[in-house]
């Protein structure tokens, strides 16, 4: 018998306890494991020996079910990038070679790592070094990201509780910008460097305009863009992704000098609401007012898509069923068998072509101006949002679920 | 046989509308009542006669409670200052002899107006200039207000809602901030301009730092504040009113040049979190970050306080009965009379007592320090964000009540 490790990374997301939650049910189910370890703060914390033990913290089905509706990374998360495992700098391979002794002495059989596109680069590391010293440790990666912009799969858990969040906020932001009849536009920043997908949901409760990154954006053409609405009836409402680009590709946040970079290279962005709220102010002359999601976003479990959770708890314990069955270096994914109705099965793909590949927003889902998302596009989107994962309340506050 | 009519005004509240329906609902019972009119947009759609029908408008149990579950002012809004009603310029006498002649031709006996301290203040205008000239209308307010800062009443309907926002809100940025080991700040802006009622609402999720208007910021007992808890531990989130202001009474947020002022001689703050989060990067170096809840506090239904609801409910229908008794000049009023167990009844109050006065928090709900509020003060807040009002979804979205 073997014990097994699993660890969370990246931005959190209101789902990604429910795929923890989901490896976990299935692993307690099978005579090869025997602890189930939890490591704290991802990769970071595995290095570091900081463990907690999973098979003692979720006992109850009421210690699961509180997990899967509490938002964030309950084993908290890092944003460490592993060095090339192929490297022969002398500290890298001690990077490797400290990792594997640790997960060793710990007669660790099966690793698993919840998250997005670099988590899923340092599982394909791991699994990839692991191969070349002939380890037996099976490693699978469970994709989660409110993105929606992982390659190989039809879609990621935790996108569809954001997106909800999303769609639901601007339907409420859409009533209650009606009430004055003076000239005003409300910018709504959506998060998303570098795919529109969770910009694509507010378009789900019908605002004017919408912007994706995958489109040039043209300060031009939006300002024609909204005299043409504001004629027509005094409150426009815009959803912008933060990730908006000229067509030379310059961030439209970037004429403010607020732009820094992560340890991954990203740049980290803020501002593009404030931008062009500035920018209507100057051109246009109404009133403008900016109204960022920021982590709301990404941590509002309040409103979580009962679709999501459910297929993050499924797809968590397809992923322990990958490894059980002796898979490694690969990533559990959603094939959607069909939209209408909407059916979803799991299935698996090669972390090689997962790793470090953005799927953004197809352009046949947005429209030939690229200001607002096709009636298909909605349609595609609408099944991941369906019911309400009502979250436990006491004293009239949701109950969560903290290690 | 009389006609009513009822208005809203002011900024919009999640609990708006369910007072709305409470007085709706209270008149439709009453045989003294023949049309209940709506007036879009307030007293400002009054003058132009822009009406519609509320007894043909709502008609099922499933419409009033749609309604109800609907954020937002369903009749609009205005922002519109009536002349003083002692002012003898032949503008300003034109303007009431103008709106009384309209009430007048359609036949109204009763005429209420939802709102906060500024359509209090024009309620009691109307009230008055009736009084003047011998008018039988009967003229009644009913509060609402997110800020809680209205005289004469234990509470308004519409704080509890987005106090329960606020609270659930933090209790999940709690979550998200928890996750990475760097140190960072995580300021969240919560309105409320000159009463901390709404900022206190977060003490009910635990926030390391709570500053109210109330009591003088000091930037440098700020600094220190975080560099104590920073000692403990990475995370520190902290919940800040847009209002506060330093011992010259200046607000924080005016260190930026982005004031301006409304119709009322209202300053328009916003960058009270990001004067903050500069100020944290200069001085502790770490990573800072701004949460603006911005027009989300005002208009979430989704995660609305059932207690406040129902008490919404209940003082619209009892601001209705005032009126049909024959009371005038006065506004409906909630009365606490216990805490433990809560209990609370409805009264009534001179107009002339409430308009134009703001109700702040009292010294001894906040610390000595002034760095959070008291448990007393938590204990006051929790009856009102108790129970969920959850609305009616379809296609995963909620379905709002729109005229």
């Amino acid at each position: 018998m073997k014990n097994a490790i699993i660890g969370q990374s990246g931005g959190p997301t209101a789902a990604i306890n429910a795929t923890l939650s989901g490896v976990v049910r299935e692993l307690a189910k099978s005579d090869k494991v025997d602890t189930i370890y939890g490591m704290l703060n991802g990769i970071e914390g595995c290095m570091q020996e900081k463990f907690c033990n999973l098979s003692k913290l979720l006992f109850t089905e009421n210690d699961f079910v509180r997990l899967e509706k509490t938002p964030s990374a309950a084993l908290g998360s890092c944003r460490l990038k592993l060095p090339a495992e192929t490297s022969d700098k002398p500290e890298d391979v001690e990077t490797y070679t400290k990792l594997f002794e640790i997960l060793n002495r710990y007669n660790i059989g099966y690793f698993f790592y919840i998250g997005g596109n670099d988590s899923m680069d340092t599982i394909r590391k791991l699994s990839s070094y692991g191969d070349k010293i002939g380890s037996d440790i099976r490693f699978v990666g469970i994709p989660k990201t409110i993105d929606n912009d992982l390659a190989c799969t039809d879609h990621t858990p935790g996108y569809g509780s954001a997106a909800k969040y999303v769609a639901a906020s601007v339907a409420e932001i859409l009533c209650d910008t009606a009430v004055y009849k003076l000239k005003a536009v409300t910018v709504v920043e959506i998060m998303g460097r570098d795919a529109g997908w969770l910009t694509a949901a507010a378009a789900l409760s019908k605002p004017d305009l919408v912007y994706l990154p995958e489109v040039p954006f043209s300060v031009d053409e939006f300002i024609e863009d909204l005299r043409e609405i504001l004629d027509r009836k005094p409150n426009v409402v815009v959803a912008v992704s933060e990730g908006i680009r000229d067509k030379n590709g310059r961030y439209i946040s970037e004429s403010e000098d607020n732009v820094k970079t992560d340890s991954f290279g990203h740049k980290q962005l803020s501002g593009t609401g404030r931008v062009l709220e500035a920018i209507i102010k100057e051109k246009i002359g109404c009133k403008a007012r900016t109204v960022e999601f920021s982590i709301l976003q990404r941590c509002a479990a309040h409103i979580a898509s009962a679709a999501d959770i459910e297929e993050s708890i499924k797809i968590g314990s397809f992923g322990a069923r990958l490894a059980l069955e002796g898979e490694s270096g690969c990533m559990a994914t959603f094939v959607r068998t069909s939209t209408k109705p909407y059916s979803c099965t799991c299935q698996k793909a090669e972390l090689n072509s997962v790793a470090n590949v953005v799927r953004q927003v197809p352009r046949e889902f947005i429209n030939e101006r690229g200001n607002h998302v096709t009636s298909e596009c909605i349609e595609w989107i609408r099944p991941l949002v369906l019911g309400e994962s009502i979250p436990e309340f006491e004293n009239g506050l949701p109950v969560q679920f903290i290690i």
